[in-house]
């Protein structure tokens, strides 16, 4: 190994010029340093970064970035690296920027039901101090309990709530930016309405870092639902379960969380759980509604009615919320119990209108069956974000190349079905190569213009999202 | 007047290849007809169009923007017009495109809670249209009745349900547009999750036609809520009104609706309309709940009690939906009550968080007496979204400048508060100039880079939002 691959490849004086910004302590270039954050929690993809900077405010953040941009140093801006697209490995080596020391709840506002926080604070500690103040910030994403409000909002997070209450853009209201350039800017704030100009705030939400670095950010809060209730329902065809979604929907009652599970994710949940699933159904439904307590009473009753006449063999409503965290447990078991079978997991987010549903997951079905490979499938039956999760072993080139194609043909199904390629997960590299058809050509160069807008040296986060660097990845191999 | 006023400027080769797109019925350009579109609903600003043109599709759009774009033709994307930022108002002359044709309602899709609109679709036909299906699209703006949903998401309009149900923005799930290159694009869809690239949707909300032309929208659709239920309370105090608002939100109940009136703004009102208002209050407020029956019956309930704490002299709770009716149209009537009294009313939309509710009427007050103009002021309480009314007469040259004085103090009260200079009617003209004192000139060179992006040649809109076009206004003096 040379001595660029031990330092990394910053010259001399661009390398005291970043630790003249941050310190010595704040700049690391170890190889092992560098390593630690050469990967995300997207498997198969890893590249080496230069050196991981970690700022503690704006100003620093601003320096750092005039640095990088002068000498076209790559930027990849980074949280807790929970990202699921492989939205954080910097493939294009350089800085990156660890913004977990941003790590501050600013205020919590009651008056305006607001809170303004660092973009480094862990989702759930988020959770965690609003709802002490009777507050409710609704995006839960499977991730929260490491993931940070920044890379939340970098990628527009969703979560199991998202079919009653939306998804991170939703609640973000204000924002501090810096540029490329290192300028520094402010977008909305408070106000529950401001039309002044391009909404920008909603242009950050999701651009996964190709724009611009997040120093703080204004969500909106609601009052915290004063009851909730859980339920699950077990069926013996998918169908019946699908057709419970959807009469739900069309009763007009909208539950927080509408959660599905195939059976092959049954099976595994209850091996490593010991849930005491029924394992002999094809699918369950978990759902969860919340607000004030009559209310949630007779929206699960009816809910749980509705389930009976779709065929659901088997329904049972919590009593206490202890038993309902059981029955969720299944569900947030799901992933890790997926990831004990198999050295590789991954885990997809390919996403249909909710009607399309059972149509989903039987091509899903048959298309893992097509190429031979195993994948269970769970997810959020009621905004139509499904999360087909393979289970395989990245060692077996061949494997893992029918896992590819199977993949690729999941998305075209997704697309063909008048949904989309990424609900909750984003771009990145791991999905760059579908957008078009997604978005078409016309839809790509307008987006490419648009980064240029904010990053004429194409700095921030090359390569995500879309090719737009020609720099090389710098990979070490296991 | 000289032939080119007559006619217009556009080259006669230019006129023929525009007619070949539509024929010549839907090509305008007599004198008469292009001074019907030579303004909005704005007072004061005036500038003639050079044609007039009402494609009926997405092809004739996009013939006459490639069109407009190889000869540098400025393009005026309108609906109704009722537009109050002289957004509308095509004061670098070119091409009015009058979305009206575009008037169908594609699609309600009950499984997935959206419809399916083209632009020029009228506001409240929307709403009846879905209302008869049990369904509910939220955003009310004041001018509902005659807007178009396509102007309303050009502007990101708001309304009275801003504070529970959010606004225009909030609904926009997908959109066909089209550039000025003629290229047809698609952004979003029926999923309520999407992350596939940066979010389109949410940049061409408030976009106030200056990068594309939209042609078609999805939006998204709630159940129509079970009840209502509506209340008025009346106060010898301003900020006894303002602690009722912050006590009901610190209550933790969000109300659909949260309007307030000052005492002006209820003495006009009550000439006009004689609803028989206790002229002698202050304020009032006038509150709005939906939702299932028994839990607006309690909401109401605790509003009226917080009222009465916080000092109101009188509360009246609506006992029947015509009751309830009544009570509202205090708020209804205000524009028009407002604008029987003097030639010339300016409807302004200077916002502040909530909290800052109370110091910002305040302010409005001081600001009209300090100028000797008068201002009556309504709004949006709930959301802090208020309408400082001035009532002049444009002929007056000297009190017109201390109106605009008066204005400029305004805007700036609300910035020092927090707040935005446009809550819900958009940048447009009139406060192009007051844009950089809230985004600041980063922020315009940004949103101007944006644009560029969209629209390399600046024949959208051009002067909207921001100065970007040489070209100028050919105003006809009345």
């Amino acid at each position: 190994m040379n001595a660029d691959r031990l330092e990394g490849k910053l010259a001399p004086d661009v390398k005291r010029r970043l630790i003249a910004v941050v310190g010595e302590e704040r700049f690391l270039d170890s190889l092992n340093e560098r390593y630690v954050y050469s990967y995300d929690a997207t498997p198969i993809f890893q590249a080496m970064p230069d050196a991981v900077i970690m700022p503690q405010t704006t100003a620093e953040v601003s320096e750092i970035l005039k640095i990088a941009n002068e000498h076209r140093i790559p930027v990849t801006t980074r949280g807790s690296g929970t990202n699921l697209a492989a939205g954080t490995v910097p493939t294009a080596g350089g800085i990156v920027l660890n913004m977990q020391r941003f790590n501050r709840i600013v205020e919590i506002d009651r008056e305006n039901l607001t809170v303004t926080v660092e973009p480094g604070v862990v989702t759930a500690d988020l959770h965690q101090a609003v709802e002490a103040e009777g507050l409710f910030y609704p995006p839960d994403p499977g991730s929260m309990r490491i993931s940070t409000v920044g890379g939340n909002v970098a990628q527009c997070a969703g979560g199991m709530r998202g079919l009653k209450y939306g998804v991170t853009k939703d609640y973000l209201m204000g924002l501090e930016y810096v540029l490329p350039s290192g300028e520094v800017l402010r977008a909305g704030g408070k106000n529950v309405k401001d039309v002044a100009g391009y909404d920008m705030t909603r242009l950050l939400a999701g651009s996964e870092g190709t724009l611009a670095v997040i120093t703080q950010l204004t969500l909106k809060l609601l009052p915290l639902p004063e009851a909730k209730r859980t339920m699950a329902a077990y069926y013996a065809s998918l169908g019946d379960a699908a057709r419970t979604v959807e009469r739900v929907i069309a009763a007009k009652i909208i539950p927080a969380t509408m959660e599905f599970l195939d059976q092959a994710t049954m099976r595994v949940v209850d091996e490593f759980a010991k849930l005491g699933l029924p394992t002999g159904m094809k699918a369950m439904l978990l759902i969860e509604q919340d607000g004030p307590e009559e209310w949630v009473e007779r929206d699960i009753e009816r809910i749980a009615e509705i389930a009976k006449e779709e065929g659901a063999v088997q329904v049972r409503v919590a009593q206490t919320p202890e038993e309902g965290a059981n029955l969720l447990a299944a569900r947030r078991a799901a992933l890790s119990a997926l990831s004990r079978l198999r050295p590789t997991t991954i885990l997809e987010d390919a996403t249909v209108p909710r009607s399309r549903l059972a149509e989903m997951v039987a091509e899903i079905e048959r298309i893992a069956e097509k190429y031979d490979v195993q994948i269970c499938t769970f997810g959020h039956a009621g905004d139509g974000n499904l999360h087909p999760t393979c289970l395989t072993d990245e060692r077996n080139k061949e494997e893992l190349a029918r896992v590819e194609q199977a993949f690729e043909e999941i998305f075209l199904a997704a697309l063909r079905l008048g949904g989309t390629i990424s609900g909750e997960h984003g771009i990145g590299l791991a999905k760059r190569d579908y957008l078009p058809l997604q978005v078409g050509e016309g839809g790509i160069a307008l987006m490419k213009a648009i980064k240029e807008a904010f990053d004429p040296n194409h700095i921030m986060n090359p390569g995500k999202m879309f090719a737009n660097s020609a720099r090389r990845r710098v990979v070490i191999k296991q």
